[in-house]
């Protein structure tokens, strides 16, 4: 996986890049992320990268040209039918909001073009005649799109094979079955007074697993009871969620072809 | 404010806070960022922080002890009353999902500690006796929390005085309002074939403002028609909504309030 990045502050990513499973998976050659300063491609000595937009109003906006010839140019090592699938990717909060499915559909690339917005915004024709894709990592307001461009690279870097190891991937299948991971637990069973809970040291793994599955389900409802409507809830889930007060639009669905059995 | 951040990878946050406005707000005083090892606080030659976990499984867990003595540590200097209020944020795909709301509850606090799972995860106890605040930055899997430590810490610096300029809060301005920004355009007017819509080269500020609040609307529903259920929206901004096939539930029960007076 190759990640080109535009950015007009390409010392942002020195950390993230250099340290880290990121890092290590550089220094293997499992992907590579090239770093590209926007202003570099500007024609006048000051490196202007952005002007005031039509229209009148605060804010600054990044002119078009230095990108397209960014991009251009980054693309033309590609062979041609390999630049025609490849995904420019404008982060900006006008975007689709990234989820773990869009993550994946990046991942399946053999490389991604990002573009960091900044200031007011990027002119329009960025987005309609260059980006494939217009993603926004969440509602929530940033300096920039380099963390938005750190974070893409980072969740689609883990489906490349060798990057993370299998013990890493835990978490993974915890939020792709749709659940919030159950509770964690390690030594000291006793932490000032703090204890685990008595199941987990048990040795019945039946019971273990049942515990689980149960505190996963418990804080689903708690924290995100949007994601139960779409999860993979066996009858024992159900009447486990149905006992904590639970009555989702998808068991109710649920209960109508079970009626007709 | 001040940022006390935890993690296993301080070299990770090189780059973004010495960087860009991070860094020039921490050079000029505004704001103060902490990295702090969590290694440093392990009792064993190796640093070890991480151990199996009860019950079995694959993946390893982040201790209690190094974790709970950083933050002791870390709240340590403040006056007491401070601590009791201090954030403690763990940053899992576990939490609640950040978005503008949260970002302005933390940015009211003297300062954060933010403390970044790896790993599995994290010991339980830190969550339930340690954490005040438990936070996912979205819906996608990363490989730990300091990417997501520096979107709250990029996300709540915004409103620190004096941190980003008048000029950078247009794009803000258009997130709070509830719908996404309208489409933004600089020189050169004709690029390349690709042209600036004429209403924004006319002059008339009336016809601009119209033009842009319906780019605005019409980008909303496209991307993100979740967002218009809570938007502020007019009269005419419905209509032209409906006009785009737009019927929204606040639509319809707005309805019932007009038709009452």
């Amino acid at each position: 996986m190759r990640f080109h990045v535009l950015t007009l502050f390409p010392e942002a990513f020195e950390g993230p890049v250099r340290h880290s499973m990121l890092g290590r998976a550089i220094q293997r050659g499992l992907l590579s992320v090239q770093i590209i300063d926007i202003r570099s491609y500007t024609h006048d000595i000051h490196g202007t990268a952005d002007d005031y937009q039509f229209g009148g109003g605060h804010g600054m906006v990044l002119k078009p040209e230095p990108i397209f010839d960014a991009v251009s140019d980054t693309l033309s090592p590609y062979p041609t039918r390999d630049r025609h699938a490849f995904p420019v990717v404008l982060l900006s909060p006008q975007g689709r909001k990234l989820d773990q499915q869009l993550v994946l559909e990046l991942a399946t690339a053999p490389g991604l073009v990002l573009i960091c917005g900044h200031y007011a915004g990027v002119d329009e024709r960025v987005r309609t005649h260059l980006a494939t894709h217009d993603i926004s990592i969440g509602d929530y307001v940033l300096t920039g799109g380099e963390l938005a461009a750190m974070v893409i690279i980072d969740a689609v870097s883990r489906f490349t094979p060798g990057v993370v190891g299998a013990a890493d991937n835990v978490q993974e299948d915890s939020i792709t079955s749709g659940l919030l991971q159950h509770p964690l637990y390690t030594r000291p069973s006793d932490f000032h007074g703090m204890t685990v809970p008595d199941v987990l040291l048990s040795g019945h793994h039946a019971q273990i697993d049942r515990w689980r599955r149960e505190e996963s389900l418990r804080r689903t409802l708690e924290n995100r009871p949007d994601l139960l409507d779409s999860a993979d809830l066996s009858l024992t889930d159900r009447a486990f969620l149905a006992g904590l007060g639970y009555v989702g639009i998808s068991s109710l669905l649920d209960d109508g072809f079970e009626s007709q059995e």
